[in-house]
């Protein structure tokens, strides 16, 4: 069974003129991902405004990424759908492409508390034909805490945990009540301006929206946290969080990150979310805001970053 | 043109042991809601669980419900879908349908700021054929905040808004920025804990999840304040909040009125969402805790009430 | 026993060039304030700043304010310390200068629980020698909720509650929890931006810093309520909406309020909370921007409105 | 100078039965912190519920420390006072009794903005005469944001910061923005439960309240981290988290630490906040509760743990 560990990219999905999916323009991001080391992929997810595509729409992104990918790397899918049922017909769908797991976000817009997020998972695990990974968002979703976490990792399906809180106490938390009874229980973590101490503190990897961008740098990062040379993780970590100030907070994720990605020579198109014209006057300015930091990353020479 | 006022009951949608649309109920529930005085109907909304269902569910759900209303009281369908195309599809759905406007929520799980809530909404306004009411309920999806409803109300497919804040002074500054320039404008109160004193203030009426389990309650208490007579309407309203806080603060939104409005004698079934057995322990007692707070509001006899 | 009830003003500390305070100027203030139909006095409340005043300070305030209104109008003396054996010596003193009764903020810094809240009040109630209303201002105190309201108002030296959430729910769960067994317990709303509302769902007054500016509209507004004219007191609240939104939300309380004041040709001094460049440019041209709110509410005539 | 690096102990007041200042005991209680390897001791802090002392109490609290730590540690005075001409008049006197620095807790009770804290920083350091160190505690004080930090540390005075968030992507934001134009700023970490982590990335020690309980424990897990041991800082962190989600969670901040604290055999007496029945049961079952996580942190033999 492939382990998964290491840096796996949310992808963003890449569309055309009339707001469809480029299925072209997308395979070659994603073999541009794995060329330049990117772990495992992750479609469907928040970078992937899953919320803002159809049910079949959604289905399309995860065939398209696991076929592209084509076993070189693991592919997680993001199978959140409409209600339990609907979700559990997409685990099966994605276990028929050949996904290595799914992850599945808490649910949302109600915000539900711990014995429905519990129910909700598990009805879910007892029933998928497909390993699962959980998704804690709580800024966006249900927040899973830590006694629910720990419950649900009794559960054979569910085998980890991509957590996006930047919470380091919490994380701790979680790997602290799970890991005695579950040492195989993967935690991911999702908020790249603290992946060098999570990884420090215990965590398998992440899932980093701007490893979309830069995914070599987050291999070296990676690498350089796993050897233990602290110093040269902690500078690429502190230069690391100021591209993402530039890139996250001025901006409605993941508009940033597109506009970002874009600049990288991929054609990625708007986002169904419209945009306004300040949003768009800063977004178009975004190689000029990422500029000092992409140089200071090692990314100076701008004209072979926008391939 | 029907003028959209009074008192809309944000429907629940009735479920078979297989957990599918149980038609027969649903109607036979509708007509009941309109024959105990309610002003109009609103499915798909919050109380309706409308990102429990899919899309083709949705549809479904607003036809039933324009179908059996037949004209004798207006209906509100919520349109709010994955994006903006397939929610102006499903605007020209239930235009086709006989609704009488459609309601949109703002966007949800992403937090979206005011300048992408204006751009969404417009978007939707400019290209929909039928009138369009808002729907601010900040606790679940992005806030609508004073000025973007100001510019929101210059479109004119844009003729009002449901306001699920509960927030007094937000509500008034909503109408003081709109009326001047839109005398028209619908303001609808969606936190029945407050109706009367945002009725008193300005509001045309309310979209009140209770009002689907007591709509004679809320057709007097809305009578009275409307007549000037607030003593009445005072203790209606300190009442009802007593009955609010044993059916919506203890459940997760909308579990209590699901579980109230079952002890009217209708077949709901279990939501989608699955509860644990705290919730189905407390859901099943709830009668016996509405029961002093029915009492207060003049359904002393439970016999009758549970019909 | 002098009822609460009204407008009381909770005064600003005017203060001399060397941020003493300015006894003379203070008193001329209290004066100007009764003669203009103020209902009572609230010395060393939030807008009073009492935590940037010394222990002796706030003695001083009450004392004056005490001894300026001579009886005219009933005061509320603002008796908060660092802990409950310092509250009772204030307590104490204050009484023996002849407050009405005295206000006191619920803990803060710490974030305190329902349990802590109850023990701190109580063990104050049972001790004081003068009655006491509690002050619930959660945006910068331990929130005060409604089975603490209750369970205090069983002690008889609690005779009421300033709340200042803006939150009418709350409100309204307040009062319907206590004026069963309490039909003398005084509600006061904090909140001007929604007193009207207030009013008319059964507080007995308000103790509003905007008072302290315009105390003679606030005593119309109030008038017309009590007298059921709600057009009259519906259009006196939104236009006060807009004042307040130019004196409260560009600023951090009460500096709005100071500046908004020393325009009525009080020599208020400033803070001893030092201002930035920006907020004393805001602050200078509080006149500019009140102006048209101020015309709104017919104190069209400048020259007379700063005296 | 003396360097401020380490564990320093942000020290309870011990309390006779009257609930005045055990002055021997505070004194034999400072001797065992230092004897157990204590790196500092910080009187007046949170823990040390520096609002609920009178100013000359909090004097003599200074006083009697810095005289008892006698140059044996260093001590860090918290000297926020009711407004900066007070706070300043703290300065000098601790100043002249020896302290090393003294520590200012940003605003609080208001809620100010950056404009304001950086001005009553600034106010006070250029008019101290001893070293400051920041104190950013957002759960109770007015934020201190990373733009402001970097503004202060140009001040001279201004040498540090405890930051007690226990956001560590913003305190690697602080180290950031400051260290390259201040090397010798101190940052320091007030939230024990992310402690390794936050020295990890670059903290040059903590000021935790929990050190107050288990110094040597401290000492011992700062050192592992310091000599690159990651397995057993690890390990340590987490054994902590379960010390402190019995000390901190089920109880209102300080007062688990100070029932843990009475544990060790100091007559530790009631805090001035009086505390209700089901926190005086609690309070009392402490060491139950606390002795699996003691063990597991190595002081498996309870009499000797209370000595």
């Amino acid at each position: 069974m492939t382990k998964i560990e290491g840096i796996f990219t949310p992808t963003v999905v890449l569309l055309d003129d009339q707001g469809e999916i480029n299925e072209g323009e997308l395979r070659r991001y994603i073999d541009w991902l794995i060329d330049n080391g990117i772990y495992g992929l992750y479609p469907n997810g928040s970078s992937g405004e899953f919320t803002r595509f159809t049910a079949d729409e959604r289905l399309r992104i995860a065939k398209i990424t696991i076929e592209q990918a084509d076993g070189r790397v693991p592919v997680l899918a993001g199978a959140a759908e409409a209600n339990i049922r609907e979700t559990l017909a997409a685990c099966e769908t994605y276990c028929e492409y050949g996904a290595t797991a799914v992850a599945i976000v808490s649910p949302f817009y109600y915000s539900l508390g711990s014995e429905s997020v519990y129910e909700n998972f598990k009805e879910i695990a007892i029933n998928s034909p497909i390993d699962i990974t959980l998704y804690n968002i709580p800024m966006f979703a249900s927040p899973i805490d830590v006694p629910t976490i720990q419950r649900l990792s009794e559960l054979d399906r569910v085998i980890g945990i991509k957590d996006s809180s930047g919470d380091i106490t919490s994380m701790m938390n979680m790997i602290r009540a799970v890991r005695p009874n579950r040492p195989d229980f993967v935690f991911l973590n999702g908020w790249e301006a603290a992946l060098v101490p999570m990884l420090l503190m215990g965590c398998d990897g992440g899932t980093n929206a701007l490893s979309g961008l830069v995914p070599d740098y987050f291999r070296r990062m990676y690498e350089a946290t796993r050897a233990g040379d602290i110093p040269t993780a902690q500078q690429m970590q502190f230069d690391l969080i100021g591209l993402f100030e530039t890139i996250i907070n001025p901006f409605e994720f993941p508009m940033g990150v597109r506009a970002a990605i874009s600049q990288r020579g991929f054609k990625i198109g708007n986002s169904r979310q419209p945009m306004g014209e300040q949003q768009r006057n800063r977004s178009e300015k975004i190689l000029d805001t990422m500029a000092p930091h992409l140089a200071a990353m090692g990314y100076s020479n701008l004209e072979e970053f926008c391939v």
